[in-house]
Formats: C-alpha cells, structure tokens, sequence
C-alpha cells in the first residue's frame, strides 16, 4: 500500500477523486499520469488505481485492484453520546473512535445536555482525516443529533449498554460484554443523564453499566467504552 | 465530599492553600471562614479541613480529618512516550491518563522524535487540574524529559514492554500482560523508534508487544496501553 491513502466514497461510480483529494495528489504530493495511488471507499475496500488525467479539482483514475484486510472486526460498535459543551473535545473522541474502530457514532441531546447542535460535517472531515491517517477503510458512520427520548425507542439487534453515574445497580462493561457481541453504548452529556432518562432506558432493554472506579469526563467515557469492546475481543481466553 | 476538591501537595507540612488554590476558594467559590473544604495531597490522601482563614492568595485551615478511597488499584503503570510535535495531544494524553490512572509519565527523546523538548509545569499543571476533575488524589509523577538510551537502562522491578511498529516478532500486550503485575510501557514518537533502538530496548529487557490491529497515533497508543492494564486488571475471570 502507498504511504498516502486516498478517500473517494462513490469509487465504484464515478473514477474521480473528489476536489480536496485531487488538490492533495496533484499540488501537494505532485503525483503524474500513470503513477499509482491507493483509495479507500471508508466502506471496508482499498482500491489500487492509477492515476488517468491529473487534474487539481477533479483528477480521473483507473481501478486495477480491489481488495480488503484480513481480520476484520467479529462485532459491531455503536456509540451515543452526549456531546460536550467544548467542541474539540468531541472532535478528539471521534478522531480517537475512528482509529480504534467504530461503526456507528450518533450525538444525543438529554434533559441535562450543554450542548444541542452540532456540525455533522466538522466530525466527518475528522473521522475521514483519521481513517486515511490510520490506513483504515472502515468510516464511522457519523449520525445527525438524535434526542434521547427518541434514540432510546429505536430498534437494536444486539446488547444496548447505559454508563451512567446514578447510585443504581449496574455491571463493569468488560465483565458482562462477551467477545463477538454486538453493542450499543450509550453515553450521557457532561451533566449525566437524569435518573428518569435512565429508567426509561432501563424499560426499553438497555443494561446498566460502569466503566471503572474512577470519574470520566464524557469523552474519554465514550473511549474507555469504545475500547473495552475492543479489548475483550482480542482477548482469547475469555 | 464537597463537589470541589483542592490540591495542597504539602498539606502535611503547611496547611496553607496555594495561591491559585486560595484564588478559586475565595474569589470564585466565595467560601467563608468555617466553611468545609476537602483537599488532596495528590499522593492517595483527601482530607476533610475547615477554613480558618480566607485570603484570595493563602487561606489557612485545619485538617478534620484524614482518609483514603477503598479499593487502591492493585498494580503499578509507568508510561514513557516520545511526545508528538503538536502540543496539544501531548497534553490531552496527560489528562486522560490522570483520569484514568498512571504512576508515572516519563517524556523521552528517540532518533526520529520530532519533540526534543517540553514544558514540564504545563503538563503538570493539566494533569492537577484532570485530577481535582475526577476527583481523585493520585497525581501521575510526570518527569523532565529523557534520552531514551538513558532510560532504557534504568532499572525496573517489573515488566518492561516497548511498542513498536517494526515486522518484529511481538505479542499482542493484552495476552501477555497479566493481572497485578507492575508494568512500564514504552511509546515511540510519531515516526516510531529505529529498528537498532528497538534491539537496543530488547537486549535490555523489554519485551515487544502490539496494541492491536491498526495504527495508531503515538498518543492514542499511549492511552491504549494504559487502559489495556487498567481492562486485564478489572476483569477477574482473567
């Protein structure tokens, strides 16, 4: 694989980087007719092509191969969360969930919730940054902002977790996930979720979980989760 | 515990708050002669103290009492890191690892570090503030910055790994390390140690590890293996 990885979604559509990828490849890596590059759709595929017409805004290229990496992840990983007033440190969380792997992101907004919009595409941008820096082809699926009450009722075939901080019975997520499992964690806003949110939860099959002894801040909540389910994945003997 | 929690390193000797300490308790938090306040001395101990004294610069109190938090963590994490260029992420990894609990830090200096040199005191600083944040009392030892064919001879009384991305042979660090044991790990700097300095590492007790499947920055590695410790020790089946 090249050093540089490319990122064109529509790759089985159109042979076309996009403009800011083109940009990269021509004026700043000052790539040329027949040289090869490698593309990733962020679906799961690399893409090994050679570069047709070098064009600042919109170069064309031919596919040659088509391949994936072995070992693909055995579980699915959606994460929900309560984004944090300060916007970069939910851009650290996405950039981070991107390079451990995660299929799903979906921002919420909650009873004791800061922050109520977000920008959609500012964390795309990250996450794409971060899976062409991380030689990945796996893109988070970044979702718009759902409010809880509504995220709550959707539909979920595997185990839905809920990390809260209420002095109510729950499990440490590295000991009831099993390996292979898929999850849904969902995570609340700097302020926790209210105890009637949780309940709510509760009522509609999400189990109750901690993440460790210490108090997290909500980003590095989303992470520790993120990567517990990565964890006891790789770990054989449980 | 009150909801704010203070830092007097030298509690035991003055009981007299720092100055910024002093500033946020009068200033801010407008607390009065009387009032309550629990301090941390950062080594494991909080303390419950009446104000004696308000001064926006060095308020004085007693100590009422003295305690721990039950459940002290049963193993010892030391992480040496080659900090990365971008300032930022150095200090964002210092916050997460007081969140989620580290020993000591240790910034060092490879052949291929970009980084030669870093301000200790602000590092410090964070880690104080992430610690008051999550209401702990263990601030991470954070050292000046060392030579890495330095450190690599220090002495060690338990398990040494380096990280590394080299075709080497290595295991993955969540099988190989087990439940209570001390453990130092080593980090390399964005353009990952040399393959000589890995050698060196190895002749020297280290042994090489992997912390998953894809690549990581050098500081989300660094909160990998750190959570991989905290993970293994928190699971009791393993």
């Amino acid at each position: 694989m090249a050093d540089t990885l490319f990122y064109c979604p529509d790759i089985r559509q159109n042979q076309i980087l996009p403009e800011q990828e083109s940009l990269h490849c021509i004026k700043v890596l000052r790539l040329r007719e027949g040289d090869l590059l490698t593309i990733t759709d962020g679906k799961g595929f690399f893409y090994d092509c050679r570069l047709l017409d070098p064009h600042p805004k919109r170069s064309t290229f031919t596919i040659l191969r088509q391949w994936k990496k072995l070992g693909k992840r055995g579980f699915g990983v959606h994460i929900a969360f309560g984004p944090t007033k300060q916007m970069d440190r939910n851009e650290w969380f996405v950039e981070k969930a991107t390079e451990i792997g995660a299929d799903r992101l979906t921002p919420i907004t909650a009873n004791f919730s800061e922050r109520r919009e977000i920008k959609r595409e500012r964390l795309e941008k990250i996450a794409v940054a971060a899976m062409k820096q991380s030689q990945q082809a796996h893109l988070p699926d970044i979702e718009e902002m759902v409010r809880l009450k509504d995220f709550i009722t959707r539909p979920f075939t595997g185990r839905k977790f809920i990390a809260h901080c209420h002095d109510l019975p729950k499990s440490a997520l590295a000991e009831t996930y099993r390996k292979g499992e898929d999850a849904l964690v969902l995570i609340g806003p700097e302020g926790d979720f209210s105890e009637e949110e949780v309940v709510y939860a509760l009522r509609n099959g999400y189990e109750p979980i901690s993440l460790g002894e210490t108090r997290l801040r909500t980003e590095t909540a989303c992470l520790v989760a993120l990567h517990t389910l990565h964890l006891i994945n790789a770990i054989t003997t449980k």
